[in-house]
């Protein structure tokens, strides 16, 4: 019913499933599984998490990613609390105010470079600690990788974490594709997690290669409560869990989600080596994960839409964003590139 | 890595995938196709919904069952209404107050008999109208089937509608399980629901076959405000729609839909047969759907449960549900009822 | 501009301000003082709460009674919480959903006899701890005097608390009245409060003789957290808190506050003895604090409230409250009585 | 039990009750009026508001400002809605985030100059029309006189109106201090309110000399729905509301609202004046209404603490701010001027 041979560059969710998930989906069909999560699949697939976050890592499967965040930032705080995150980021931008709306979280912006929080700029709302009348800031919300495509280093991390951590907030970290953070960095994923002190994650599945799945993280045991009520009550409770747990497993028992999180990385550098001289484009941000953030004269911007699908990041500033995912070929980026050529006379 | 051969009558999400609608993921994988639902599948379920509920009819794939009821509540109500449903709905029982945390909505229960609401339960609280301290009454919700696997006729339905309109409220319909009211009627599904002044209604995929998937269904057009955001605001949205509306494609663009409920509807009815007339068992509620409901001397109830996977719905008065589903065998409820007698020495 | 000769038996806050503590506002006048608390009357009401309470009592001034309820209820439990209280409670009943609105809380409700909660019908909601599926409970709220005008023991209380704290909930105690309990128990106000283990109350002001005011007094120290945020957060900080305070002073570091709730409630007892032998009339309940609720014949009814002002509290059945006041007199009761006896021919 | 004499510059709530408002308070005490505003004191005030803001606007008194700001943006807008703001308004840094904890609403913050909003900010957050994933801006909240001192002409508000409208957007005015901004234009309250096509506002009354009472006032009837329910379940009605409205009527129904806000604005002016040369001292927006914020240094600011009591608006900057009020008095500015100048060596 649809050209099975289109790819475009507008969004790693429009992709589908990698094959080896479609096939784990397949083999936990059959039978009969108590729902919920009291089957077998999502119980193996708490030692899968534990084996790349640590033994007191305690996985949640949900739904999508802003139920992740939203269920996420709720255990992380109170009834009063503020979320202090980056201007550009999902849980600000692109949430239609889910965290207001279904938790009632106050969520605060700093400026960031290249989609990335420091603690200069997270000073500007990380006070008022103490005074009734502001919403007190009790997390920090970070992406890895970034809304822009850029990767933090543990050690930045670290950074952020001890910042927040000094001023008794939690760290939440949006791992929508953390996937691609680790393949970026070459590092396991609890390097800069665990290891650094993030508190809880949301982790990606669906943009990764699932159908659909994602999971809340909890690393910080303290903040091991009442999860179970949280994700119910938010609205992120799978009934036929079996299917989202078997999925994870696919992608996380073995390398899957590496090796599929450095195919798009690897697509998105391809894509940024082919273009980056091209006469009047300029790339934006550092290409780290499975982004291209690049600015066209409005002219080769519109004819380029003409050849290739994707979306403009930022429409004023003639912003084009072009994602990679891991079915992304280099003949796709080929063709992008040729495409970018023509209208740019590069 | 489960046994394939394992049935039970826990419930009908301890089910799978049927296959049918397993092989339409399938054929809906590969190549790019938008996400949020602007893909070829997701436009046409719009019609596929259409053909079934009538030409106003518009449909908002979600992502589960309280999903579904909590966003179709907030179409149907300002933020100072109550809800009116049985005392033994899930939308009270068993959605961890998720209309209340997400939205805010005030439940208001009224006894039922054998799960149904009647317009004179709905009397007790569809009262205080124009009295600024009572939470306005503004929806009456109802589940068909209800959550004791009976079903209302359509001239009920009409009733409560009626009584609702009258008093300028709304009817949503609770139809997790509508496919398995429509077997039993012998209806179309817009006989009980759009023909009879339905407001909106939640649509039920994962019971009855899919991986996951539910829908809000906008029969008023009043209604249709706003959806889409109301959506995304509750955690509701699928970025990879194209697969939820590929199954439901799968289910309801042919009869698999009615195959599926009306084979689980069967396996019900044989089980009753095979039971009540047992010693010391009772059925309590008419069988109409694909739940049977029996009170059990306690020892015998006991025994039963080593025997056979299901759960007590009221504990205290000994209580079993027996929930089939289109996966249930002959030989399943053969097994049950043998064990049945055993215990009671029927 | 109003006629301050009529009075009726409407409602105990259709009275005005006590004189003695309309001067205390008066006195609490000029100069500067801190705003939102940091004023020397607040300061000095910590103190006075604390004489009435025990050493442990915290005191947060707030601005009506629903906003009292609605953050002392927060203060006691989860954002997955469930509160049980009374069919008949001015929570469930009288506050447009605010506790549901504001906060998320589900409230469950449990039949009620003469207005109070007994331990065998808490049980019927008191259960499905560990089910995700449900909200859990985590709070009994409870009301003294009840919205019926009747009176908990002490010890009822303390069974009552004892069964909660068994379950790991917290007990609200909704003190609106909490004056009218006291005198009529002959006890001081810790007596069936801190000392039978409530955890949090709200105090009511209004009522009983302020211009406006209530109270949260935290209790069990564990609740104490957070108040400020949650108080401001939930829109019940007042400025000029020297207004209130001051108010409360005057109320409670003598005894205005018995003088007044004792002189209501004399005033609801020298009236059912005026009225309960009339033909045709019956009281309903109990008169152990400001209330009588009473059942006429329809046409009496309607000939009464020609008389008389007054509410109707059960229009069905035909149920007159009529509340006395502190500044409710023999006169005003002889009148109700005479006016009663005119349409009952008695 | 406090210094009546004691006065200083922390903030118009500091003051007390002016002499007017408690007498007419007193006048209004004594008999019975029914609750709730079902009394004759705020059938009266419903004229008054009237003959101030145009025979379409309705009031509704509420207990406090940030009650009063919570209600009206829920009457502007749906439950996917964001707010735009400045970042320096009320609304987004002072209020504990009880717009998004209470309603649910998202607060969108755009730089202002001298605490005003200009259409060139607002485009800033003003977009994003019909994008799912964007909580949809449908109210531009200003606030009159601002949070920094500055004053909208009715020019400036008409055309920040007309931008929000044609983008069917609704304007919400913050008007705690509204009587200042018109002492300061010398104009009517409807001039740059109803008659430049504000639609709701927020009106203060205790920072203007009343003991405690603000009030939502519907300028645009299409948004006078469900106000009573709202203002109900977010807890800001009063029982006796009577005196609620006594005051108001005694502010507004002759010139005092007038006389108290030209009276603190002149003291305002006057500090100005008599500090702003001084040598270090840098006043640092229009003194246009009862507020003087100035940068001082580090050292005389400290001293200055010592001498006279006033906040730090911005400590890291070392700026002051001084609010004058109904009853600052000349000598009070004087205090504080000589204050400074010693402090600065001016």
């Amino acid at each position: 019913m649809h050209d099975v041979d289109f790819r475009g560059f507008a969004s790693d969710n429009s992709s589908g499933v990698h094959p080896e998930i479609l096939a784990a989906i397949a083999a936990a069909n059959g039978g009969h599984q108590a729902g919920y999560g009291d089957d077998v699949y999502t119980e193996r697939l708490r030692e899968v998490f534990r084996s790349h976050f640590g033994p007191e890592a305690r996985v949640y499967p949900v739904l999508n990613g802003t139920g992740a965040n939203v269920v996420a930032l709720q255990a992380a705080c109170d009834r009063w609390a503020s979320v202090i995150c980056a201007d550009t980021s999902h849980v600000h931008v692109d949430e239609c105010g889910a965290p207001e709306k279904v938790a009632g979280i106050k969520v605060l912006t700093v400026p960031s470079e290249h989609g990335k929080l420091t603690v200069e700029n997270l000073l500007r709302e990380a006070r008022g600690f103490d005074d009734e009348h502001r919403a007190q800031p009790q997390v920090v919300s970070l992406a890895q990788s970034t809304e822009l495509g850029t990767v933090y280093t543990p050690e930045e991390i670290r950074t952020i974490v001890e910042f927040a951590h000094a001023r008794n907030m939690r760290v939440h970290l949006d791992g929508a594709r953390l996937a691609n953070a680790a393949a970026h960095l070459g590092e396991p994923l609890r390097a800069f997690t665990t290891d650094v002190g993030v508190d809880i994650l949301s982790f990606g599945g669906t943009k990764n290669g699932m159908l659909l799945g994602e999971a809340v993280v909890v690393l910080n045991p303290e903040l091991d409560r009442g999860m179970d009520y949280l994700r119910k009550a938010s609205l992120q409770l799978a009934s036929k869990m079996r299917f989202i747990s078997a999925q994870f497993i696919a992608l996380l028992d073995g390398d899957l989600w590496l090796r599929n999180a450095a195919h798009a990385n690897a697509m998105a550098a391809l894509l940024e080596e082919k273009v980056r001289d091209l006469p009047g484009l300029r790339v934006n941000h550092p290409v780290q994960s499975n982004a291209v953030f690049a600015t066209l004269p409005a002219d080769a911007l519109a004819e380029l839409h003409k050849l290739v699908h994707f979306y403009d990041w930022n429409e004023p500033v003639r912003e084009a964003r072009w994602m990679t995912s891991f079915d992304t070929t280099p003949e796709d980026v080929e063709r992008l590139a040729e495409a970018a050529r023509s209208v740019l006379g590069g």
